[in-house]
């Protein structure tokens, strides 16, 4: 009989480098900035981490760097790589070797170094011998799900175009407003309508940047945390799906919503006992790599009906000011998308708000954060690996 | 308070490719043969599996291609990559999430396809970004430990040399009896002694070959093993520990004994009750990258004291028929080390000897076996990756 992890493992520090063109670090520099702010949050020393699990692409091979970087003491470090899933699942394996009570302080750190590494984008990520051919680039993968999109749902060029526009123009505003976010502007409707075309409905703006960054997290057991400080944050839920192409053979298959981001939130919403995401979330950290991303997922997740995410986004249902604000850091459309450390500068934003102490001005902070969701999607259309996390607050 | 891994999974099925030269089959097919046979050793089928950890270091980047081959369905595949130790790294994971009681029934899988896909050797396995200058090739870092072996005991080059010699000649007469071995054919110690140099003092049959193989274990919790066979396999320990190079400016650093050998076993034999390897242990599967490497391993392990490796190496005590057989497949010698395979392939050995199901003739059943050990050392010294894993027979 299996359980859940819901309220077995929490988080008692975090930290999130800022994100950006680094050119001055390294991917080591950035690993040691996150993993100590997340020391100094949960108020311990690097001797104290008894395992840890590194996330990262493009960066590492092993688990090696970070035990040098970190001055880590032969201990365990196990690196993870699951696409754009990739920090998520590291963050995932932590917990479950701290719920198996084998480890009672691991550390799960993401980190990605893109901008001076040579790194030309995600579509050459297929290794040799893998028997599957390079994928057209990610903005042409997406661009065919926008369109797919459009004509299932009946709109017409100018009314999806409007409606990706409004999600980029709510994600910029939402990041102009964070410290540690890599483009801090406001944009306007009319700079997303007008912007060069990427792939064909996909603008400039309809795509998130390519940035450096890291982000850290320290977990251990509830009976921990409660030692350590008030206001740690529970693990309420955990679903990874991975898509393996055989799903596109399927009648049901429609190029407009995921089956991987459907099988992970149900995984993730059973194991928390949500059964109406969009009552019972009060914000979510979701993978905007495109702006039609993020559209869909308001549907997979739960928190639009299918077709209906339109009326959601014109309503502002997802603003700051919104009943369900979704990517109120700015989302990968502001911090860029350093692969390896997406998942985790997620969590930092939900552990962050859960806690009420949301980094930048105070109307960043939500008012009610007790459920917090961080989404992440990496891959192509048939294969995606997706992850979704659930945290709460502290009873 | 932390609780170790003992007794609390179990494998109750695994599967192995024949290793070696397998041009005739791509990465994607050497998991599906190795997986299949995990399957029907177990009694189950693929859609069973709740989860799956999927070790390779230069075959894939994530765990899509397994969602794919093994036509896994919508469920968890999380890619490890940990140097030499990949696959047991994927394999503790997997026992974790099981021991958390997260997963009743999970799959652990290690593939390398090396032979036709222009891989060039661990030493180019530095990623761009890392900040670590590219490491000399593995026989010259493992010839500097040979050396500093030599003059720390005081051998003569003929001395050391005929030792390792002996050390070859054994895993060369054990793999020759093994079915799924790459190099299946007895040598003589003139052979060893006068074949070409590679790096001094290690010739070529002082190195391990390259090859391409792929291993799978399914893991579930005891109880659940119990229903589904009577020989099944318990896990009695994991340790894994990460050197980070500071290990270099320690005093006690001799280039002879590695700190990660000696931290992982630490843990592996404190969680599986192991005071007396040496006594306890009936057989070990090592990581004889070079001779000198298991020679190395005798002494890091605690099956030889401190310099007297040469000693247990002369009276056979490492053979078939000696009081605690190494490698009795062939080890890394006559398998080659698929890198992300090599972990799985020693626990495959490991589990069919406690069963007594050894396959090949009879006389490669050992006679007692009911612990049983493997190791995977990866990196080079000062930053090496160490797995040390406990097995036992069901009580």
């Amino acid at each position: 009989m299996t359980e859940g992890i819901r309220d077995r493992v929490a988080i008692v520090g975090m930290g999130c480098t800022k994100f950006g063109e680094r050119w001055d670090v390294s991917g080591l520099d950035m690993m040691v900035e996150a993993c100590y702010e997340a020391y100094e949050d949960a108020g311990l020393e690097a001797k104290d981490i008894q395992a840890a699990w590194l996330g990262t692409v493009a960066s590492f091979n092993t688990g090696q760097p970070a035990a040098e970087a970190l001055k880590l003491d032969y201990i365990p470090i196990t690196r993870v790589e699951n696409a754009c899933a990739t920090a998520t699942d590291a963050f995932r394996n932590a917990c479950y070797a701290v719920a198996a009570g084998i480890y009672d302080i691991v550390l799960a750190v993401g980190v990605e170094k893109l901008k001076d590494t040579g790194f030309a984008g995600l579509a050459t990520g297929v290794a040799s011998g893998s028997g599957v051919e390079p994928p057209s680039p990610p903005p042409v993968q997406f661009a065919l799900a926008a369109t797919s999109y459009f004509h299932t749902y009946g709109l017409s060029y100018d009314e999806g175009k409007r409606v990706l526009a409004q999600i980029a123009v709510k994600n910029h505003h939402n990041g102009a407003l964070h410290p540690k976010a890599h483009l801090r502007r406001e944009i306007t409707l009319e700079q997303v309508l007008n912007a060069p075309m990427i792939a064909w409905p996909l603008g400039l703006f309809d795509c998130c940047g390519v940035s450096d960054g890291a982000s850290a997290a320290i977990i251990t057991t509830p009976e921990n945390a409660r030692k350590m400080r008030d206001d740690y944050v529970l693990v309420k839920g955990l679903g990874i799906a991975v898509g393996g192409r055989q799903g596109l053979l399927r009648d049901d298959y429609d190029f407009v919503h995921f089956p991987e981001n459907i099988a992970a939130a149900r995984v993730a919403y059973e194991e928390a006992g949500i059964t109406n995401p969009r009552q019972e979330i009060d914000l979510a950290v979701v993978h905007d790599c495109f702006t039609i991303t993020e559209l869909i997922i308001y549907e997979d997740m739960g928190f639009s009906s299918r077709g209906k995410a339109k009326e959601d986004v014109e309503s502002g249902a997802f603003s700051l000011e919104g009943d369900l604000p979704v990517n109120p850091d700015g989302g990968l459309k502001c911090f860029g998308h350093p692969i390896g450390a997406s998942g985790l500068r997620m969590i930092y934003e939900v552990y962050k708000q859960i806690q009420g102490k949301a980094p930048g001005p105070p109307e960043r902070q939500l008012k009610k954060t007790d459920i917090g969701l961080t989404h992440n999607l990496g891959g192509r259309p048939g294969s995606f690996t997706c992850s979704v996390a659930i945290f709460g607050r502290r009873d």
